[in-house]
């Protein structure tokens, strides 16, 4: 039965536990701890965002684990989010996939989140962002976004991260001829994993042929991105790699800095999370009204569609705003 | 170049090419064919619509292309709308997979049509409601719904369809424990395809003592929910099983009919869609306002946080919505 001020005041004495609760209370959807994700510095208190993302079984999480015990090394802290939008209904625990990180479990420097999507369409990567500011809040230097299982989320994670990390491994077969529509575009860095097995000479061969289509300056898109994304290889289960893929990563950093693509990303970013919660919260008022105003159901059951309903409603919620405004 | 009364009275006069073309202006949000969506005869036209679900490989696409086979026998007109989430970028025309849907090709009285999610949180189910309105109001007497790949579409299909159909196959060696969370509990019917593989009965058996712990009176939501999901078996690439497939699906919607869950399910879908339109109209007024609004822009950047911009710009769709009120 935390206060409000009570949770504030752990949560910037540094109290992890009370960083846990406000993530809960963020992925409910409780505005009440939207105060916290404003770093006490002001402005520029985030962590950076790297995010991994590729098919189940090409060792993500192994490698995530890999890369927090290399920047624990460097004395960096460390939080990893891990979102499962395929868990709607659970709530995204996916604890046998995090196992394997309770070498870092007692570890006061790391910490590690499960986030369910919550059968919410846009709900997670809502919640994921508000978290995200909230453990750059909390002075975590380095935030890990790993999706867990497959779907949308994949692309979710570019539209988050400042560094998009696309895994690969020889043994899935598929080759990179299989890779996934729109999964070229969000890559900033390629890792192939599992290097200790056949093959793995062929996928680097392959994604490079890929890439060298994509080149700078072939399209339009391209040029103006003129970052060209490397291809580590790695064996992330004997550590193997991981100091290349950590130079690569802040080799990203630096080119998001230098060239200016930093601040047009955070610019970018807020800007359709804004557009999010615009859009979240004006489908909790229309729950709202649908839930207490019958006689506009009645209208709605009758016309059949919902667009003079939608309408209906978003002119109260303009009503409603400035009495909200005035009051 | 079709003038939008030009369009609509193709649509009535039932020229399949009108309707494509309606559909794609449905996939683009483009509120001029929302019209066409209310069928002429006024209230009771839709189509019934079952929804086809289960993990890649499980025969989905040749359980439906059997299921259109059975209803062109019997005379109906049948639409088979293919989500794929998973290609927001290429719009989702999953032609291989479509491509043993062939044989109904030349077939006026069948339309197959793939959407994709185009990189939109909540706009495929959007579009796929508006889609399933204009199916409907052309006179299909069926709507079948494919998920084609995996994510968060399976859950989806359950938000649109009267009758939600999960397919499983005894060859992916996950057994019955595998089962996604939530898949449960939205299916209607379980198929248990390819039943000329070993192991069917394995997973069938699995399958009702999964469901003898769910039966209905055993939890509140199964007591209000008193249907008992089949299991039926199929070799659909044979033709076999699909008769008393269609027989679980007709027996399933007369259950809704006669026990007034149609009517339940109708109200509380077009109230979800409301508020996902509701929510989608916000967001493009939000994206809107961020892009013609310097100031609003600045004020966000300077915050680093939506929450007052989101705020200022639900103000302004009250206040502009008074003004369309009025004018």
């Amino acid at each position: 039965m935390d206060g409000e001020s009570e949770l504030a005041a752990r949560f910037r004495a540094g109290d992890i536990r009370a960083l846990a609760r406000a993530i809960s209370l963020v992925e409910r959807r409780d505005p009440s701890v939207r105060a916290l994700e404003t770093p006490p510095k002001g402005g520029e208190g985030s962590a950076a965002v790297v995010g991994f993302t590729g098919a189940p079984g090409t060792g993500k999480s192994t490698l995530v684990d890999a890369l927090v015990t290399l920047l624990r090394k460097q004395g960096k802290s460390v939080s990893v989010i891990a979102t499962d939008p395929n868990s709607p209904f659970t709530g995204g625990a996916i604890l046998g996939d995090r196992i394997r990180m309770q070498r870092h479990a007692l570890d006061p420097k790391v910490f590690i989140r499960s986030m369910g999507a919550r059968g919410h369409l846009g709900g997670l990567s809502l919640a994921t962002r508000e978290a995200i500011r909230l453990l750059g809040a909390f002075g975590f230097d380095q935030v890990i976004l790993e999706t867990v299982g497959v779907g949308q989320s994949e692309l979710e994670v570019a539209a988050v991260a400042d560094t998009t990390v696309v895994v690969m491994t020889p043994n899935l077969g598929d080759g990179v001829q299989m890779i996934k529509a729109g999964i070229l575009e969000i890559a900033d860095i390629f890792v192939v994993n599992k290097a200790d097995l056949d093959g793995y000479q062929r996928v680097a061969m392959e994604l490079r042929a890929m890439l060298s289509l994509n080149a700078p300056g072939a399209t339009g898109a391209a040029a103006s991105k003129p970052w060209k994304p490397p291809i580590i290889t790695t064996v992330a289960a004997r550590q193997e790699g991981i100091d290349e893929l950590w130079a690569a990563i802040e080799s990203h950093r630096r080119y998001l800095e230098t060239s200016g693509r930093a601040q047009e990303l955070a610019a970018k970013r807020l800007k359709d999370e804004t557009a999010e919660v615009v859009a979240d919260l004006a489908r909790q008022q229309a729950r709202l009204a649908l839930g207490e105003d019958g006689a506009l159901t009645e209208q709605l059951l009758k016309d059949g569609s919902p667009y003079r309903a939608a309408e209906e409603i978003l002119n109260r919620i303009g009503s409603d705003g400035r009495k909200r405004g005035r009051g």
